[in-house]
């Protein structure tokens, strides 16, 4: 089970939306995808605690990366020790350490910028996004999980357990003057992939990146306004457009404007292209099995 | 009338009081003191606008500064023109030049740093407080108003409005034979003297710079631990000794640490010392007539 936490869903001047911040956690392990102002307080509310493993950044622009400082400095109050793993472009660093400099903050625990993060069973990577700057999306991608099917061998009379191992470890396996094939034995279930795009037009990489994601999060900032590539944004038609041509499972329209006060035009918009799309609220869970 | 609107309560790590900022607002005149992260989100969630004329920072501490990128970029979003007057320690401008390079921003309005503010009819001038890094607080203090006090003059007959002028002007006037002085025509009514102390220990200068303070707002991390002045802060105790030292109308505790989930051991403790002591919580309202 996976859990996306939206603490903040809107994008450009603050609103009842509030600014980006996207919590992924699954198994104990949680990364959070861009962190607009006010995105700690966020995490409060929703009464989790800000103990984060990973953070990604999209890009460098204020409603995606002004709250990460106070993050970072609430961590060190709370006596954090564990490496925190940091992702974004590369002038991230910079804003932080001047940032951190300036406000007389020494973070007593290890920081690590990467660019990109493995995992146990998973791993998460950036991807080339187009906006008005530098910008990248990040994919969350799951090994797929091979699983013995026990009661198959069962059934045919297999109980050895070194036949069980070898079958697991991909070794063909001659016994009881059979040959048993690894493929016949293995229940393969993929993992799960989920692609955030950050701010972005509509465009290729995005398409090609998405290819199958179970969940795709994309730029929704308008519901269908012509100047919105212009400001290297997405339509809630693009976003639809982009869902349906990379084949995904489920599209959350992302990072609305604060003109709308509703998400209806956004999602009567995607729908109209996309069947699969849905909104979030502020602080809304999307759970994924 | 002025308003007093504590935008948030708390200090350091954040709460449920929220990280420090204080809107003042006078006659369509507006000054901000401190902007911890979240304080343009407590605006909009109070149904203000952002258009603070004034910016009043006390010292470099995150708490109290890392909201004020994200406020000033909604402000260039939101299309300000106006001019944006800054009060704060001398970092405070390569602070927000820096966050400004790094996050992709170039405000398209004025900003002007300026150590006091002179208003039309009040002024705003910090003086220095003891704590752990540079720090200063802040003096808000109007004029006294001399106003004729036309019914008296009226009752003696006296109804030449040039003799009202030169009165008011200050200028003793002969008069049907009698001389007139201002000062028995003139009602005085004192300024408003509202106090600000940011983060501080208790100490003299605080005393000196909130005699007769009509308000003062003063650092109550605590309400009696002895390790406060050590991190440069002070107990609610200490805000009521300083406030009876400095012969103040009202004391609003402020900075409350996360640790407290209500006030009540805070205004206790102040109220041993100093009977017309008070606390806040987030968004509320205090009215100065």
């Amino acid at each position: 089970m996976r859990k996306l936490i939206f603490l903040g869903v809107g994008g450009g001047a603050p609103s009842r939306w509030g600014l980006p911040g996207i919590l992924l956690i699954k198994d104990g392990f949680s990364a959070l995808f861009d962190c607009g102002e006010g995105t700690q307080l966020k995490i409060l509310e929703k009464g989790l605690g800000i103990n984060v493993d990973v953070v990604a950044i999209t890009h460098m622009h204020g409603d995606h990366v002004l709250g990460l400082p106070g993050m970072i400095q609430t961590m060190g109050l709370l006596g954090r020790q564990k490496e925190l793993i940091i992702l974004g472009p590369k002038e991230l660093k910079d804003f932080l350490e001047e940032s951190f400099s300036r406000t007389k903050f020494e973070p007593n625990f290890p920081i690590k910028f990467v660019d990109s993060y493995e995992g146990p069973d998973f791993r998460i990577v950036p991807f080339e996004t187009c906006h008005t700057v530098e910008s990248r999306g990040y994919v969350y991608e799951e090994r797929e999980r091979r699983n013995l099917d026990v009661e198959k061998l069962r059934a045919e009379g297999i109980w050895d357990y070194r036949v069980f191992r070898a079958l697991k470890e991909g070794k063909t396996v001659q016994y009881g003057g059979r040959t048993l094939i690894p493929e016949d034995y293995l229940i393969i279930t993929k993992g799960k992939k989920i692609v955030y795009t950050g701010d972005t037009r509509p465009c290729n990489n995005i398409i090609e990146a998405s290819k199958n994601a179970d969940v795709l999060i994309h730029d929704s900032t308008f519901d269908n306004n012509e100047e919105a590539h212009l400001y290297g944004h997405s339509n809630a038609s693009d976003a639809a457009e982009v869902a349906s041509k990379a084949g995904v499972g489920t599209l959350v329209l992302f990072h609305y404007s604060a003109r709308y006060t509703t998400t209806e035009p956004l999602l009567d918009e995607a729908l109209k292209r996309f069947p699969r799309a849905v909104t979030v609220e502020p602080l809304d869970t999307v759970f994924i099995r």
